[in-house]
């Protein structure tokens, strides 16, 4: 395909720049007059709702239940524990004045809210029969950030927030990898993106958690993109709270903790992995509109007679579809759905129906197919299948092709400079993890669970290795 | 029934306390350590769902896109509208700090967001072509109130906000009454709440707003609640935020504008209209738990396999049925599902099986079927809407009885005393709005589109009446 959207920079030109371009070209989001926070505009709210849509029914399904709790955090509250507000105090923005009043104790915005949802467990966990607690939230939280890039770095975005308690280390050890695995599964079966998975390494874990796990997504410029995180806690939170329950042996104990989280940070990783420079490109299974139909010479009656049917009966099967009968050209409506990333083009024109056919263009690599009438749902529902494997697959390739063994710390710094994974033996200090954020601006995303060693030495300092750790240039 | 449920105060006995013991007894929300914000419970959110999933689909379907605008505004941008200003300034939060700096610009934690969505359309419209906007956000708002109660009045409370703009005011006055039919519909098909619609007077109307509608739910206390409003905005906010378009006739114009909401105060107005002294009464099509079955005699096999083979097969069959299979005894059981306010309860006995039975107890009235094991599903489905039909109309009843034709100032007194609606004949001037606050605080809920006058003269001042209006004491 050529670049038919001139008004967007090409990908190899500056990345950084294209990706800004589809989120406003693609009317994902806009700038607010609030610095650093952005506008989620309907087309990319609706991406949202549908992730939504997948994650809440999967939760509701393991048995976690939603909840809200307040927007703000008194800043006593805050502090109860220790390594939690030096991880987020510099980030956070401080509600001082209520109604006519100076607050006493100001209110912290959100930045997450393991403080309110352990202070609430606090009040309601009594017995070992009020446990498991498997609550959720959908809101959004604040971080008050330097600088912002759309859904990937901003000042305030939506995310799901899961908070945990349970009776035993192994029960919570165990929500934490299977919320990983729900998220994992998002990325296989609705976003068509391969993450891995695996454990952060303690330089890198979760303010307060004892174990932070993660999914890592690998965007097209070499570059890491964290895109969700569970935690688990131990019993740190709830000791600071306070949080005692009486066990089977009627004696008083605390409870395990996790909290797990995936935002719209995701709709990041999906324009990048999949994006190309027409614009947007998404996946059948998240994408609001799923199908466009687009008459040619619409002026005559049966070409809009023929849209109509196709619209109803797709609409009637479920089918994510819009008719658009605008005056535009049907040039300028090619363009702009395939900026959308519209994951098929019908188009209805008056040669088509007298041959009983209909034409079909599926966005992501413009391959054309004439079906006949009769069998155009049935070809809708096999290309959604078709394309989102091909998206998967094609994003699997590119991960796997980018992700390299490192045999010494000159290669390291090739393989970053080609972008992508080094696979790194490692021997677990952190200052083999420093000395490689030094030198190539590097950070450790996880150690995978699946780990394969290749060799017996720590690449940095020789010594004795432990663990592979993929190490990456990130966002 | 007798009340069971001793823990929670008699309605008769004191009205607020009953409704503060139903609010934490039923498990809907608990107060939090921010002063003020409430936790909504799981219990208690479910039923938020279940609205937001009604109306959701109500607003798409009548062309309603969602989205997601910033959580702060800018004071300076909130000042933009000065009778927005005087209306809300005096209860709003805001932050001064962010990260380690003092904010130059304080951000205004939104009280409602009309500024933020007039911000966002000043960019994006500019043709007619660009025309009808209709966005909805659900979100959290937050107004910094001195005295609050669960639901009714609180700091912080869900909501939707829906802001829309249109080419010309005759469209956009048709929106603010198609939206309010919607509302009235949740009432009457969802909540089985009856309420009176009408236009508020100047004095009660939104700060900003050419025209306020309302619905008004009557409460059994004889208080008004007003449940939700719409409004017509002319092209103030429009014109303060300088949006313009061109026009089919080349010209620019300014577009009008309403906007919409409806928030969790409709679950006190569910509480409060349907509850009795032992606990919450929700109807069917809004309940988080319609059905909830409870085996009797549990301890032996076949009575727990049966009372599976019902859930399964009413979850099957789409209903929300919960089986508690607790240790609790039966007893504890039924007060406490009847405290939750569920609608069906299917017991499940060894005398029930060997009779090839169940039976199933309505919340609503106490009464009892013995229902053959073939026919539970017809029998739920029929008493549900039998459930909802009779909660409705007792609402409905009670409304009818204490809304009543007030034909001397004296008698007016005696209305509110005993509760209700009193229909006011009414010159329309502000002044004798003001002398029935003074004298009686009660307040103006509408003028309801079923006018109907009775009288020529102005209850209060004996000049002509021009409107009907409804006066109460209200929440």
């Amino acid at each position: 395909m050529t670049n038919k959207n001139e008004s967007i920079t090409r990908q190899e030109d500056d990345f950084a720049q294209w990706y800004t371009d589809v989120c406003l070209k693609a009317e994902l989001m806009d700038y607010s007059s609030v610095k650093g926070f952005i506008i989620y505009r309907p087309y990319g709210y609706a991406i949202w709702e549908n992730i939504q849509k997948y994650l809440d029914e999967k939760f509701k399904y393991v048995g976690v239940e939603n909840v809200y709790l307040p927007l703000v955090i008194p800043t006593s509250l805050f502090q109860k524990e220790k390594d939690h507000v030096v991880g987020f105090a510099p980030e956070t923005l401080v509600a001082t004045k209520g109604g006519k009043n100076d607050l006493d104790d100001p209110l912290i915005v959100r930045p997450t809210s393991e403080t309110l949802f352990c202070d609430h467990y606090a009040k309601i966990i009594k017995s070992y029969r009020d446990l498991p607690k498997r609550y959720n939230q959908w809101c959004s939280v604040v971080r008050w950030e330097k600088t912002t890039r759309p859904f990937l770095r901003g000042s305030e975005f939506l995310w799901q927030e899961g908070h945990t308690m349970y009776e035993t280390a192994e029960e919570a050890r165990k929500d934490a990898l299977r919320m990983l695995e729900i998220y994992d599964a998002a990325g296989r079966d609705l976003l068509a993106i391969p993450f891995v998975k695996g454990i952060k390494t303690e330089k890198e874990k979760f303010a307060g958690a004892v174990e932070t796990y993660s999914i890592e997504a690998l965007m097209p410029d070499g570059k890491a993109l964290q895109s969700g995180t569970t935690h688990y806690f131990g019993d740190g939170f709830a000791k600071a709270f306070g949080i005692q329950f009486l066990g089977r042996d009627n004696k008083l104990e605390t409870p395990h903790q996790t909290s797990w989280g995936v935002s719209t940070r995701l709709l990041g990783a999906i324009i990048m992995v999949h994006g190309d420079d027409n614009g947007l490109v998404l996946p059948p299974h998240v994408a609001p509109i799923q199908v466009v139909i687009i008459p040619v010479q619409q002026n005559k009656p049966e070409v809009m007679k023929k849209a109509r049917e196709y619209y109803e009966f797709l609409k009637a099967a479920g089918i994510r579809v819009k008719l658009d009968d605008s005056d535009h050209t049907p040039g300028w409506k090619y363009s702009e759905y395939e900026m959308k990333g519209v994951p098929l083009r019908l188009e209805v024109g008056p040669r088509d129906i007298s041959n009983g056919v209909a034409v079909i263009a599926k966005r992501n690599d413009g391959e054309k197919f004439i079906v006949k009438e009769a069998d155009v749902l049935s070809e809708v529902s096999r290309l959604f299948e078709v394309i989102h494997k091909e998206m998967y697959q094609k994003a699997f390739r590119y991960l796997l092709d980018h992700t390299t063994e490192a045999h010494s710390i000159e290669e390291l710094g090739q393989i970053f400079d080609r972008g992508g994974y080094a696979k790194v033996m490692w021997c677990g200090d952190q200052e083999c993890e420093n000395k490689v954020k030094e030198l190539y601006q590097a950070t450790a995303r996880c150690m995978p669970f699946d780990q394969n060693p290749f060799d017996e030495k720590c690449l940095i300092c020789g010594k004795k290795a432990e663990k592979v750790v993929f190490f990456a240039r990130a966002y």
